[in-house]
């Protein structure tokens, strides 16, 4: 499981749009194969900060078959223009905790 | 439900060393009031980076509870010695994504 984390800053004002948006843009994601789950958390310290956290299967998952699909394009259009700058995403895999090397 | 969100940048080289000391530093976390669990992710793009991802149940949990306490010492003599800068912490609440307003 990959985990895909973007830190997204909003313009000011537009938050409310923002959030009604992505709630629609969030089926887009949703129906796209190896996608597992994804949360939208807003920032208590930082007006207009939200953390985006999307779980594939694998890396391949998002940034060929999601990135390089025609639903990528609509998911551009809804949401791209609340940004601020533009962020940048990185992906994770988690460190096992459980077991000591 | 809160999420604490921190991005971790460990020193070069020290990557396995923080690692291991993370693992057992997970005790010391998971036995504060509050607390609901943790991840640790490896960042795939950018060497020594990591987003720690933990849950509380409330805000005052974390702050509070676990910043003030003896466990946070010893958390932050285990722990904070690997960091290069030094992180900052953010908290976040879900947007509700099922539901349109």
């Amino acid at each position: 499981m990959i985990l895909e984390a973007a830190m997204l800053n909003v313009v000011r004002g537009r938050e409310a749009e923002f959030e009604n948006t992505f709630r629609h843009a969030s089926r887009i994601i949703a129906s796209m194969p190896g996608y597992l789950s994804h949360e939208l958390q807003r920032c208590l310290e930082v007006p207009g900060r939200y953390l985006l956290l999307v779980r594939w299967e694998q890396l391949s998952d998002h940034v060929e078959g999601f990135r390089k699909s025609p639903q990528y394009a609509e998911w551009r259009r809804l949401l791209h223009g609340f940004y601020d700058p533009f962020p940048s995403v990185e992906h994770f895999e988690a460190v096992d905790l459980e077991h000591a090397e």
